[in-house]
C-alpha cells in the first residue's frame, strides 16, 4: 500500500520547505493511510515534516503513526513545537505516547507543558496500563440534568470538535457523578423543549477506573456499546472508552492466549530483534527442559524392559506425542471458553467430566487404530492390546489435565493460558510412559512370547 | 449473574399469562442482561413469553438470546406471531437466524412471509457466511446529495428509529451508486441551509460485498470506523457492517486460529455434547497418529543403537520434546503476524532467516544446559556432545518449518493455522530422533567407550 514515488516525492518537499506542496500532499487519503507513507520516513523527517505543515494540521496523520515512531519523532522536535502538539492530542493517547519515553524525555516533556495540562497527564499516566484507567480518555461531552434538550444539542456542539465522541453524551450532577445518558439518536428525536432528566437514561451501565480493561471489553461487546463510562470510588464520572480500544484489547487479549498457549513471552514481536527473542524464548523452553527430565526420568525407570524388547522404544513416543495432541486440545477448548467468560470458574465440575469422556472415548478409538496398526507391523498382539489400554489411559489423563490445569490457575488468578501446555504436556509424557512401559513390563513375559 | 428467583418468578407469570407483570418484569434491565433471564427458560415458555408480552414489546431482548435458543423458540411460536417478529428483526440477525434453520423450518417461515420481505430474506441468505455480505445490515440511513442539512436532519429523524446505526450516513446517486458520507457530527455542526453535496466527505472507503469478513474487520479497526459501507460491482451501496460486528468477527477469528493451532475443528464449542466432540477430535488425532507412525518409525531404524546404549531410549523424548515447543513457538508467532497483517505472503524472507537464527542460538543455549545436566547423571562426555548437537540441529528445524508451514499454507490460500502444528512437530519429532539416535550410531564407538 505504500507508495514509495510519493515517499520519494515528500521527501523532497520536506527539503525544499515546500510547506503548501506538503500541506495537501495526502488530502486525498485517510489519515491513516497518510501515515503509513509517513511511517516510511526517518524521525527526523517526520518531525520536520510536522514543523512545516504544523501541529494542529499535522495531528490527525500524527495519532495514527506507529508507535514507536512517534517517539522517535518527539526526540526531534524543536521545543517551540512540542509542547503544542502534545497539548493538542488526545489525553489517552497522550498519555499512552508519554509513557514509553525513557525518564529523561518523559521531564523534559512535562517541564514543557502548562500547569493544568501536566496535572492531567500526570494523573492518567499513574492508571496501571491493563485498568480501564489506563485506556480511557477525560474528552467525553457530558451534560447536566437541568437543561432543556435544544440547549443540550447546542452545548454539544460546542463540545464536538474537541470531544473523542459525541454519540453518547454522560448527564452528571453537581459532584460529577454520572446519573445517567443520552444518545445522540436520542437528542435529535426528542423534542427540543422536553428536559434532560426527563428523557435520560437512568439505567447506566459503567466501569470502575481500576478494572481490567479485558472485563471492559467484554462488557462492551456484550452490549454492543459504542462507549462506556469509566467511574470512580464514588461514581464520578472520570473518563470514557470506546469502541475503538476494545477493537486493540481484543486482538491484544487473543494475541496474549495465544502466546501463552504456546509458551511464548506476551512482550515478543514478529519485529523484536533477534537477541531479544532468543531472550525471551530460552527461559521457556529451560523450564520445558525440566518437565522433559522428568519424563526422561520415568523412562530411565524402565531401562531394563526396553532393553528385554526394544520395540518398545520406537511406539512409546506415539502414546506420549497423541496424548499430548488430545490434551492440547481439552486445554484449548477450556483457555478460549474461560477468555470469552462461556465458563465461570465454579460449578464446572460438568467440564471436567466431558473433557475426561471425550479422552476415555477418543482414547478408545485412537488407541484401537493404534494396536491395529502395530499387529500389522510387529504381528504382537499383547503389544497391541498394551498400546490399546495405555493410550486409552493417556487420553483420559489428557482430557483430566487439559481442564484442570487452566480451571486451577484462573482459581489463583493467574491467567489460564500462563504455563498451562508445560504443565498438561508433563503430565501426558509422564503419563504416557508410565502406562505404557509400566504395562510393558508387567505383561512381559506375555510380550516376548513362548 | 442469572436471579433465580426472579426466573421462578417470570415462569410463574407466564404460567398466570400475567401480560401486565411480563411487560414489567426486565424493565431495569439492559436487553442483553433481560436475555441472559430468559435463557434459563425452556423454548416454549420463551415463546409463549413473547406471545404474551408481544413481538414489538420483546423483539429487543429477543435478538440478545443466543442463537440455539432463538431457533428452538421459533418452532414453538403460532403462525400469528412467528412472521411478526421475524419481520422486525434486523435484516442480519435475521438473515443470519434463517440460515441455522433446518430446511422445513426455512420453508414454513418463507411462506408465512410477506413478498418483499421474502425477497429480502433470500437474497442476504445468499451470501456466504464468511463474506461482508453475510455480515452486513440493509438497515443504513441514506442521503441524496441535493438535499439541506436541515432537510437531511429531518430525514435522518424520520429514518432513525428504523436503522441500525445513523452516526454515519451515506450519500447515494440516483443509480444509487455510493458517492460519499456524512457523520452525525458533521451534520449537526454544519449550516441547515448548506448542502449535503457541499459538506459530505468524498474520500469514503467501501469494502465489497464479496470480500472476507476478517479482511473486513481488519480495514474497520485500522481507520477506526464505527460503520463501513458495502458495495456490489458496480458500486452500488447494498448495506453497511457495523462495529459491534466486528467484535464478533474479531473473537470469532482468534478462536479460529487458537483451535487451528490445537489441531481442533472450529465447529467445537465447549457446549458441543460429549460425542460431537469425539467426532470431530478423533480425525485430527488419526491424522497426528500417521505423523507419530513416522516418528515411530524413524526411531526404529535405530533399533540396535537403542540396545547397545539404552539411555539413548530415555534422552530422545527431550530432543523431539524441546523441538516440538520450540517449533511451536516459531509457529504462533508467525500465524498471529500473519492474522493481524504485520507480514506479508511474499517477500519474507527474513522472517524465515530470524526464525532459523532464533533456533540456532536457542538451540545451543540449551542444548548446552541439556548437554550438562546430561553429563551430571550419566557421566558421559560424549552423550553430552551429541545432545548440545542434536538440540541444536533441532530446534534450527523447528525454526525453520515453524515459519515455512504457515507461509507455505498462506501461499496456498490455506489457513495459515490449519494443520500446520502437525507438520511442524512431524518435523521435529523425525528431525530430533535422526540427529539424535543418528549421530549416536556414527559416534557408538565413543559412547560405549574404552
Amino acid at each position: 500500500m505504500v507508495d514509495k514515488l510519493k515517499q520519494e516525492q515528500v521527501r523532497q518537499w520536506i527539503r525544499d520547505e515546500n510547506r503548501e506542496a506538503l500541506l495537501h500532499a495526502f488530502e486525498d487519503l485517510h489519515p491513516a493511510d497518510a501515515a503509513e507513507q509517513l511511517a516510511g520516513l526517518s524521525p527526523s523527517e517526520v518531525a520536520r515534516y510536522v514543523e512545516l505543515v504544523g501541529p494542529a494540521e499535522t495531528l490527525p496523520i500524527f495519532e495514527f503513526v506507529p508507535f514507536e515512531m512517534q517517539r522517535e519523532t518527539l526526540e526531534h522536535l524543536p521545543r517551540s513545537i512540542l509542547p503544542r502538539l502534545i497539548e493538542l492530542m488526545s489525553p489517552d493517547d497522550r498519555a499512552d505516547l508519554v509513557e514509553e519515553l525513557d525518564e529523561k524525555s518523559q521531564e523534559r516533556l512535562l517541564s514543557l507543558l502548562m500547569q493544568a495540562e501536566r496535572q492531567e497527564l500526570l494523573k492518567l499516566i499513574t492508571y496501571p496500563e491493563g485498568s480501564a484507567g489506563g485506556h480511557m480518555t477525560t474528552d467525553y461531552a457530558f451534560l447536566r440534568p437541568d437543561v432543556s434538550i435544544g440547549t443540550a444539542l447546542d452545548h454539544l456542539r460546542m463540545q464536538a470538535p474537541k470531544k473523542e465522541t459525541i454519540y453518547y453524551v454522560y448527564v452528571v450532577d453537581l459532584a460529577r457523578r454520572l446519573i445517567g445518558f443520552l444518545s445522540l439518536r436520542d437528542l435529535i428525536m426528542e423534542h427540543p423543549e422536553r428536559y434532560v432528566r426527563e428523557v435520560m437514561n437512568k439505567n447506566v451501565i459503567a466501569v470502575r477506573v481500576d478494572q481490567d480493561i479485558e472485563e471492559v471489553a467484554k462488557v462492551m461487546s456484550r452490549y454492543d456499546f459504542l462507549a462506556i463510562p469509566v467511574v470512580d470510588a464514588e461514581q464520578r464520572l472520570v473518563g470514557i472508552i470506546t469502541y475503538d480500544d476494545v477493537f486493540d484489547v481484543m486482538a491484544e487479549e487473543a494475541t496474549e492466549d495465544m502466546y501463552l498457549l504456546a509458551n511464548l513471552d506476551t512482550d515478543e514481536k514478529i519485529t523484536s530483534p533477534l537477541p531479544r527473542s532468543v531472550k525471551l524464548r530460552v527461559p521457556w523452553l529451560l523450564v520445558n527442559l525440566c518437565t522433559a527430565l522428568l519424563a526422561a526420568y520415568t523412562v530411565s525407570l524402565f531401562s531394563d524392559t526396553i532393553s528385554a524388547f526394544v520395540t518398545l522404544a520406537s511406539l512409546m513416543p506415539i502414546v506420549a506425542g497423541i496424548g499430548g495432541n488430545a490434551g492440547t486440545q481439552s486445554l484449548t477448548v477450556v483457555v478460549r471458553a474461560l477468555a470469552l467468560g462461556q465458563i465461570k470458574v465454579h460449578g464446572n465440575l460438568p467440564i471436567l467430566l466431558k473433557q475426561v469422556g471425550i479422552g476415555l472415548f477418543s482414547g478408545l478409538i485412537c488407541g484401537f487404530v493404534m494396536g491395529a496398526v502395530a499387529y500389522l507391523w510387529h504381528h504382537n498382539i499383547w503389544l497391541s492390546l498394551i498400546l490399546w489400554m495405555a493410550m486409552t489411559a493417556n487420553l483420559v489423563i489428557a482430557g483430566s489435565f487439559g481442564a484442570i490445569v487452566p480451571i486451577t490457575l484462573r482459581k489463583f488468578n493467574l491467567d489460564p493460558a500462563l504455563g498451562s501446555s508445560i504443565f498438561v504436556t508433563m503430565a501426558t509424557d509422564v503419563g504416557g510412559f508410565l502406562t505404557f512401559l509400566g504395562l510393558a513390563t508387567l505383561l512381559l513375559h506375555h510380550l516376548m512370547g513362548p
